[in-house]
């Protein structure tokens, strides 16, 4: 066989991210063990939250090092196995990191149906379609004819709370970046209403859109539109903490939402973080339900393609600049 | 009878209370309606939190104006009853306000037993005793063996949190301003450790009382205190936003906390605001509790005492410049 190419992290991004941060290299082939498979990786799926785990110690992914592989969940073949329920040419999803080929425990891949959309996988069933539902119904628990706003709303987590809220009969409110997203998630997802936080009538854009106020606040972004946000609170209103897209890319967070914790007090608002994988045993219930809700048509997910393993740094430069929607998807 | 003499607002205070903030009036005696009881004020407590009433629009009191009598709750005696069921020299807990008589509706006050100690009536088993009780019970939800934080912990509510965090096993640290009431609180109250927030190695006294960081963080500050805690929490840690006593005493409140959000999501942590007001159903019960605490000694109400209606614009000044213990009372 070939050498293996990867992409490895070239220097810790101090403030943007920039393509030069990556590098591309070939490495060895790997070669599974006993019990392992070796995967060719198919398709990638970059976060906007991988980019805090190249902040340092700070992040839930352990800290972050140059010349390190660049991590990463993928879709991929299995092309050599030495795990005897996992045969050859196998769909699996797994965490590949980004390079063509990778092994891993027979026990650490998920084996997906034949017929499996590798963009789909990875973007509504996967991590950040899990998130959105249990961030939304666990932690949010929106109730027909509340208000639930969602940032960085046509994203990958958020295109998806949205179209979930909608399910329940929720008025669903979205901010995102751009006014041709905006359109789009009234027009393509059913939104009721989608406000640009670049608008300079942000705020009375943002008031108008909420006349109920909010019950659940799904937050991608933190920063400025979550304190907005917890002005706009609803009596026993709850905010989803999911991320905080507006403070990763950059060397310098800002200070904290004012509001906290008078907001919370007076308006008995409760505010809860989230990560999916304290969720994983019940990852099969949800992905059942999403992937029934894709069927019937309620759930649209979105994707933007790049194609090319050297295209990953410059996907998620675009994703960290806003410039992409729904999930961030790089086909090998 | 006489005149009634009252504590009104004079001026709306713009930055640290000051005692000439308030003036004492007489006004004309009230005269209870059909329904109705005229009652004479036996005692007064006052709470941090109404320091936040006058600060506007922001609070859940209200707008407060000049001009106004001063409100509060206090213990009284009924000296003239056109209520069936309230007969003359019931003891009742009322809104009563800062003045000498009140009257109220039948229906909103609280009978009281006769034996009842008017400073525990308002303290342990008054607003803030209930706020510690469902406060930490049910939103915190301290588990044996965790440990809880209390920020102004020898207040009137933080030294109930604390003691009842004991009562259910916990490891509990108070923070608080002065070195004699850390002292109080682990030497009277059976706290762990009690570390000052004026102590210039704050930060690392803390640090060294949450060895295995913090599971629930009662607080009662706001602030650079609640800062500190929020880079302390652990996994699934519990946030009850009770008050935010830093930030009323002035007329220029700091930023938000840093890590708010990225902490929560990292550690998972859930923050939630608290009125005890929601709770009213539930009084009974939580009173029940408190007093049955107290009788076997697991929970010690502290008071501090002030003499005189006169004297009640000076104790709010002592109360919000730190140098109270327990619950405030200003006994007429």
């Amino acid at each position: 066989m070939s050498d293996n190419r990867q992409v490895i992290i070239a220097s810790l991004p101090t403030g943007a991210l920039a393509a030069s941060d990556f590098e591309v290299r070939s490495a060895p082939m790997p070669e599974p063990s006993d019990g392992q498979v070796l995967c060719r990786t198919i398709a990638l799926t970059i976060g906007a939250g991988q980019r805090a785990g190249l902040q340092g110690s700070a992040s839930y992914a352990g800290a972050p090092e140059a010349g390190r592989l660049m991590g990463g969940n993928g879709v991929a073949e299995v092309v050599e196995s030495r795990a005897g329920a996992i045969p050859i040419g196998a769909l699996v999803a797994a965490p590949t990191g980004w390079q063509e080929h990778s092994v891993h425990k027979a026990t650490a891949v998920q084996v997906l149906p034949p017929d499996t959309d590798p963009a789909t996988a990875l973007g509504a069933l996967g991590t950040n379609g899990l998130t959105a539902y249990f961030g939304l119904l666990d932690i949010g628990r929106p109730q027909a004819g509340e208000t639930v706003v969602v940032s960085a709303a046509a994203g990958s987590v958020g295109h998806v709370v949205g179209q979930l809220a909608k399910r329940i009969g929720c008025r669903v409110v979205g901010v995102a970046g751009a006014a041709d997203k905006c359109r789009m998630l009234v027009d393509e997802l059913g939104f009721d209403a989608a406000v640009s936080y670049r608008d300079p009538e942000f705020r009375a854009a943002f008031k108008d859109a909420t006349p109920d106020r909010i019950d659940v606040y799904f937050d991608n972004t933190g920063g400025p539109v979550l304190e907005s946000a917890l002005f706009r609170m609803a009596t026993h209103g709850r905010i989803v903490c999911c991320g905080a897209v507006s403070q990763y890319d950059t060397s310098t967070p800002g200070p904290g939402p004012r509001g906290v914790p008078g907001l919370l007090v007076n308006n008995r608002v409760r505010m809860e973080g989230l990560l999916v994988f304290d969720y994983a045993d019940r990852y099969d219930q949800a992905r059942a339900d999403m992937a029934a809700w894709i069927a019937e048509g309620s759930l649209k997910p979105k994707i933007t393609e790049f194609h090319g393993l050297d295209q990953a740094p410059q996907a998620f430069v675009e994703l960290l600049a806003g410039r992409t929607v729904g999930t961030t998807v790089v086909t090998l």
